[in-house]
């Protein structure tokens, strides 16, 4: 009896034990399907991340070589040599601006701190020993005070933050390790030197290996952001006035234009990014960053416009169907012919072809936007209560700005495709569209303004 | 009569000279002014910034005096010592989070990448001499892919990022000059220790010395962006109807707002450093740092229509005033009691007290909101264009949203009250307050709000 329930007990907790373990096993197989699953999403998003991933690992590999088999060079730098590999590692970024821009910031950075730390060593050596550390202390306690302070400046942050701090960095390590070693100089040297490995390895494998450009990523950008925005308005009528009977999921994909509220930031460091790039592929001209800047501004301002829109889609002030019906044709107009000029501004600058196109949806919208307010002015409405009337007026006013703020866009396109020298489209085409808008595109402001790029 | 006239040659070449230097040195003078101004500006906008200035640089001579006078850990350290000094130029940012961020991302990095460096080591070392060094560039190679592809993860990357870094530069160095140097787990040991003496100096300096929590500007920056809502409602009324005839220079105050619309980043890192900071000095509880964003994101909510409706403060329609003049009252008592409202919520937040005084003035401006829309059902209108009331009407329907709004702030506001257990203002203050509303403020969104926590 004894026997058999001591061997239950042993079959029990056997059971108990690959219970447990099967639990772990369970446990661990869904961490590593999650992980899988999460890893497939970012690289499905996003398929440059994988080849930018292995961009890095190459780069340290090329640069660990000059461990591994280069005995002279290995032999000179001591166990500096892992300075390039610590380049590599902190310089590598997505894009090639921002890449170049920290090397050339650590480069340059490490060329006058180390020569700002051997001129502060060569002076501290004039005092006596015991006075030596002292002044040395007190000169990288300065030192570093005054350049993290100038860190702050607004002008200064952007683009060069990074370079102050390896400043700070280089002078402290050599004017600490000076005291002891007192080739300063070669430390300097050597610290250069390795620096310089490891920018131009990261530089040249970053630029040459599927390269990722930040000028692209912003003009990028910038297209998606002006589309976004005429997703929104092709879709907004048709959702407001429940014409087209749309579906939910089709409403969710008006949400996109979101995004574009909060875009600043990315803009202005694509900005920062940008100007360290060379001229390359079909940026052949010095591209006018700041433009997109000014594009990216008059966006958003049509965004916030567009937020306040979004707000009458859901909500609970409603006017009754046939007080809509009077403004609808119009306000459709006007909503789709803004759409139809921002996705012609986009593609057009996806293309880097000048928009000639948009111009005319902009005239059509302007029109709806004039026949609108006269429609306003006979007295269409004296048997409705003005209560019911103001959600439609206010869709019906807040449509009327955004078509100024479409043409504000078109604007800041036009200007950009002059400075940045876009061609016309083929004549033919654009003949072609003429013929379907029935409206002459007015050319003036191109002109005025390839006036204004002689003037500068 | 040739010597004379080189004479004059002379004092002319010497005058130009002159001149130059002359030239050279007020340039000099000039860009130093220039400087000292700047300096004083940002020091001036932010005198926190100079106190900061010299923490980095006291750190920096703390760790520095391990070089200078501990003669045994230098000699057991020897150049590695110079990490210490590294990592606190690296690791001390502004904000004690920012900062412990950092050091924690980069002690338990360099830990893992230490203890992973040295086990490939291990291994590829039962390999041939020949195969080694390949075994271990490919293993780097793959960490180091693998790890720079896992920084791409929206959940890792605003938290972890500078830890991942850290470990693909620890794995690097370590397999790297293992090959050279056979005692691997000795500069794993050294490379942890430096990096651990940098980093509590600069977490006990950053921490100790007028330490500037991340978790405290955040607080701050919420009840700001508040507050200037709050400061551009209060004028707009009056700008807007020109009755208390503002000058110019006051209407500068009202574009304070526009930093709320792109606030949307900074909140996010506040909170990012918020979280890695311990319980101190007012925020004895833990803080509900998620709660801070929804308020942020409501409070650009808002942000986003009164740049709507900031677009009617110069429109080119403008309504006429005697139309203006029927809904002044009412829009006026809307805006200045939202206003009072905001600026309420924002001292309650600034003053970690429930702010229940705001609850009155929301009541009073749904209450002109409903008196606004049943004056539109009454037929005041019948005489006048709606092509002249679009605009008047336009802004008191935004207006109207801005109403509720900023009841959406105050509930996110009263969340973060009970979440934080805030107090109750004393109570006396309370009761005078009630008297001059002449409302009781309702309080059953803050019993409810507290039944949801005990519920979570």
């Amino acid at each position: 009896m004894k026997m058999v329930s001591e061997n239950q007990e042993n079959a029990g907790f056997i059971k108990n034990k690959w219970n447990l373990v099967k639990g772990l096993i369970n446990k661990l197989v869904n961490a590593v399907i999650y992980a899988a699953k999460e890893a497939k999403k970012l690289a499905e998003d996003d398929p440059r991340r994988v080849v930018h991933s292995f961009k890095v690992g190459l780069a340290i590999i090329l640069v660990s070589l000059f461990y591994y088999f280069d005995d002279p060079i290995y032999d000179g730098f001591g166990v500096s040599a892992m300075w390039a590999v610590i380049t590599v590692v902190v310089v590598f970024e997505f894009s090639v601006g921002a890449t170049l821009g920290k090397v050339v910031n650590r480069g340059i950075a490490t060329l006058l701190g180390g020569s700002l730390g051997v001129g502060a060593h060569r002076l501290a050596c004039f005092s006596g020993d015991k006075v030596e550390p002292i002044l040395l202390g007190l000169s990288v306690l300065l030192i570093a005070a005054v350049v993290t302070f100038m860190r702050f400046h607004p002008k200064l942050k952007p683009r060069y933050d990074y370079g102050l701090m390896i400043f700070i960095l280089t002078v402290s390590l050599i004017c600490v390790s000076g005291y002891r070693d007192d080739e300063v100089l070669d430390i300097a040297y050597i610290r250069l030197s390795t620096v310089l490995i490891g920018g131009a390895a990261s530089v040249f494998i970053c630029a040459f290996i599927r390269p990722i450009w930040a000028g692209e990523e912003l003009h990028n950008l910038t297209a998606a952001n002006i589309e976004k925005l005429g997703i929104f308005l092709e879709g907004f009528a048709g959702e407001y006035f429940k014409s087209l009977e749309r579906k939910d999921q089709e409403k969710t994909s008006l949400a996109e234009y979101k995004s574009v509220l909060n875009s600043k930031g990315t803009e202005e460091s694509l900005v920062n990014f940008a100007k360290w790039e060379p001229r390359h592929g079909k940026f052949r001209y010095r591209q006018p960053w700041g433009q997109y800047l000014k594009i990216g501004a008059v966006t958003r301002e049509c965004a916030y416009r567009i937020e306040a829109l979004s707000g009458y889609l859901n909500s609970e002030m409603q006017t009754p169907m046939e007080i809509r019906a009077k403004i609808q044709e119009l306000c459709t107009k006007m909503s789709t012919e803004c759409s139809s000029a921002l996705i012609e501004l986009s593609a057009a600058i996806k293309k880097m072809t000048r928009a000639t196109p948009a111009d005319a949806h902009i005239s059509n919208a302007k029109n709806a936007s004039k026949n609108l307010k006269s429609l306003f002015k006979t007295s269409l409405w004296p048997d409705s209560d003005l209560v019911d009337i103001i959600p439609a007026v206010t869709v019906a006013s807040l449509l009327i700005e955004i078509v100024c703020c479409t043409s504000q866009i078109a604007d800041s396109v036009h200007e950009l495709a002059s400075l940045s020298k876009y061609k016309c489209p083929d004549d033919a085409m654009r003949q072609s569209h003429i013929g379907k808008e029935k409206i002459l595109p007015t050319n003036g402001m191109e002109v005025s303004h390839n006036f204004s790029i002689t003037v500068e």
